[in-house]
């Protein structure tokens, strides 16, 4: 049986270090092809490039690292996916994996993600796929606690096949070099953030400001996945793209829409 | 009793048609302030500004539209939304309408829609919101046929409060001069873009790629925004920032993920 395809992507650029250690996770389950970005892309959500051009080039950053190619790409998460998938890879992958992203995606957080922009893209196109992200903003966060319930994950994923319109979202806590607990299955919390803009002048005079501020949860459930990661748990979230509020239709058809 | 305070916004840029339309609509309903992007945002997703650093500006556009205050935002339509809402409105608005966009944002569109995503980031801080698109990308399109259904939905929302968690995603059929059949609540079609990407080379020789694609409507539902649009109806879809697929947590707690 030839070996699975996996796509490896993420949003935090091709040299970043999370996205490294997917790589050698991902090369102990199948054949691993990379196309990521140029350059760091956090915060893009779920961003095209449709008014400027695509650049793409073929890499060699870490032969030990051991995928078959890499690719990096000028464009955003879901600008990598859809090249990788029309005209990079030598056929139509089995799994597709964003990250590891260096900081959280769990709760609302999922919103303004391009780990997760990259899965959802993949998942759109019919692919299995699996956003992955460490409860770690630094550079230098420790990756090694995760590689065994990454590899399950993804494994399981291949194995089980993800339910159709679905892509996981996995966060993993950040721990002191120990093992997390294990693994759940949760809805997204309840959450924001309640902003703060840091207001500065630059050397002309003139005011700018820092988007910055503090999340804030909102949920006390227990099958949440904010709670799982604060009893030291890798959180999945089953995550969907049909964005509808099917519960709400109902009220509006309620409403005086259809003199 | 005081006006409704009304939050308008886009992602085409603070002199786009399609957003002084909808100034001169909302004016008719209450108090308008317009917090827009400074230049065009399509295609953005659900972006924020986090690593770089946000200017904004009060600006007057066109003083017969009737706003209250305009500002224009070097950021996102998200940004947009937070700026508005911590730094530049006298009080928590009543309502915050996005768009009116120059193209469709129904179907899978809303994924990769910066109008959306300004509605999004609106609700997810608890203010009723509406997204409003109009199925003609032109800059020259003709809004004057949407007007009804725009003030319709907007009034009632005001008058009936949106349900919780949700946010509106409002699609207007292009027509030629004649006002819409009428209005219809719908679920998201599914469908995606069949990407096809335009190779063309540089002066320098580089090879480059300009994102192109077809639209491929998988759906035959006759309860879907596609076939609303497509029998000449205004689209309206409740759309939700939970992502959580609530339906696939019992099939994921049956995969071997607890040894």
């Amino acid at each position: 049986m030839p070996k699975p395809l996996i796509l490896v992507t993420n949003d935090d650029g091709i040299t970043a270090p999370g996205l490294r250690m997917l790589i050698r996770y991902m090369k102990d389950l199948g054949d691993v092809v990379v196309v990521a970005p140029d350059s760091p892309q956090s915060g893009m959500g779920h961003a095209i490039t449709i008014d400027s051009t695509l650049y793409f080039k073929r890499v060699v950053t870490d032969p030990g690292d051991g995928a078959l190619e890499e690719y990096s790409c000028s464009g955003t998460p879901a600008d990598c996916v859809k090249l990788a998938l029309q005209e990079l890879l030598p056929r139509r992958p089995d799994l597709c994996v964003s990250g590891i992203n260096h900081g959280s995606n769990a709760s609302i957080n999922v919103i303004y993600s391009g780990t997760m922009s990259a899965a959802i893209e993949a998942g759109i196109e019919g692919v299995p796929a699996i956003g992955f992200s460490l409860c770690d903003y630094s550079w230098e966060a420790d990756f090694r606690p995760a590689e065994k319930a990454v590899k399950q994950i993804a494994r399981e994923s291949l194995k089980q096949g993800i339910p159709e319109g679905v892509v996981l979202n996995v966060n993993i806590p950040r721990t002191r070099g120990e093992l997390p607990k294990g693994i759940r299955v949760c809805r997204q919390a309840r959450a924001n953030w309640k902003e703060k803009f840091d207001k500065r002048t630059n050397p002309s005079g003139r005011d700018y400001y820092w988007l910055t501020g503090e999340f804030e949860l909102l949920d006390k459930g227990m099958d949440t996945d904010e709670w799982a990661l604060a009893q030291g748990y890798v959180s999945v979230v089953p995550t969907q793209f049909d964005l509808t509020a099917h519960h709400a239709i109902q009220e509006l058809n309620n409403w005086s829409l259809h003199e």
